[in-house]
């Protein structure tokens, strides 16, 4: 019998974005659940009743959570194709320390830039733009994090190409100016079908994050 | 030849106790490097140039930063002895997101306990028994979170016992009260002597963050 995947998914979150890129990098049929975080599906709270948050990987009904773990588990079931991880431990640690790297940063540090204004906004900008120049060096002239081929690295940073017309727009900067070699790589990852389906419009993304922005001020959030 | 490893450590950290046990729990010699947050040294800064912190283990002359990543290569790397990570990805999934909440939650939450006064402390200790109280539904009826051995969450959690006579007396609440399984597994994994040479006095740590608490009131930090 076949595996049945059921991702609990969100077509604007970056996290749940992972795990339909890493999905289909194995060639793996799932079937995508959308969840509305304004109000949450019995399931979703059932299978994540400690974060309560998308995206989860349901596998032969059993739920696993977290992006960056789902995506390690995802390569460890399926390790014929397309692996996310190298070999090497030494290498697999390396790995794992810029997913978390991403992890803690990015996101947090992103959406200073889109969701803020004056100072907070310019510092956060400042940050920003430090950290993608120091995955840009971790980079370096491999086509990929991961070497040849997509890794846990790539999966993990691709879907904030997502972002980025609402991170330039916002924060009134150039990404091509300020990291070439970065978005060279994001339009390389964007040639791959797993990465393209994957990814939603960044003209979309950037109107649902503005009306996010409206919403936070209108909390008095930030 | 034998394998040459170094850490960059300190006596009072969580996170460098993780890994002083993760090393003796294989049986693993390594010459600890105790270091001085407030002057941090030029190969800790050569190590962990991106989070300049302690632990850093350097594995013949290669270095691996973040703890639980730590854990995860020490792991892969010898192999034989005490896994730390079970064999099946789904259980793999689950140790992950465990020490993951770990990490997330407890060092922080456990900090405005010990580090704060009023409402914010109060919140924190309501969060943070709520936490401890989740954890034991988690150990259940197993001797260790890992099943019969100690595991990634045995390792990543125990190092908090450290802290629980100056969370109790700040807080001013009884754990044993609280979480009776809980006090009853951290006194089982005291008696491996991977773990009890790892962990500092319970005594010691509370003059220590006593001392820390007066810096950050000074700071008006919190």
């Amino acid at each position: 019998m076949a595996d049945e995947l059921i991702l609990l998914d969100l077509w604007s979150s970056p996290f749940a974005m992972r795990v339909r890129i890493a999905l289909r990098e194995k060639g793996l049929d799932f079937e995508s659940i959308e969840e509305d975080l304004s109000n949450k599906s019995p399931l979703l709270l059932k299978m994540n009743p400690v974060h309560k948050q998308v995206p989860v990987l349901i596998h032969d009904e059993k739920p696993v959570c977290e992006s960056t773990i789902i995506l390690q588990y995802i390569d460890e079931v399926w390790r014929d194709k397309a692996p996310l991880l190298p070999s090497d431990p030494y290498e697999r640690a390396r790995a794992r320390f810029w997913a978390d790297y991403i992890d803690k940063k990015i996101y947090s540090t992103g959406r200073l830039v889109w969701a803020t204004t004056g100072e907070i906004q310019a510092a956060a900008k400042k940050d920003l733009i430090d950290c993608f120049k120091l995955l840009e060096m971790v980079l370096g002239d491999k086509p990929y994090f991961g070497g040849k081929t997509l890794g846990l690295v790539d999966v993990g940073l691709i879907p904030f190409y997502s972002w980025f017309y609402a991170l330039e727009t916002c924060g009134e900067f150039s990404l091509i100016d300020e990291c070439p070699k970065l978005v060279s790589w994001a339009k390389r990852c964007l040639q791959k079908e797993s990465v393209s389906k994957s990814l939603p419009d960044q003209y979309k993304i950037y109107d649902h994050l503005m009306d996010l922005k409206k919403k936070f001020q209108a909390q008095q959030k930030f």
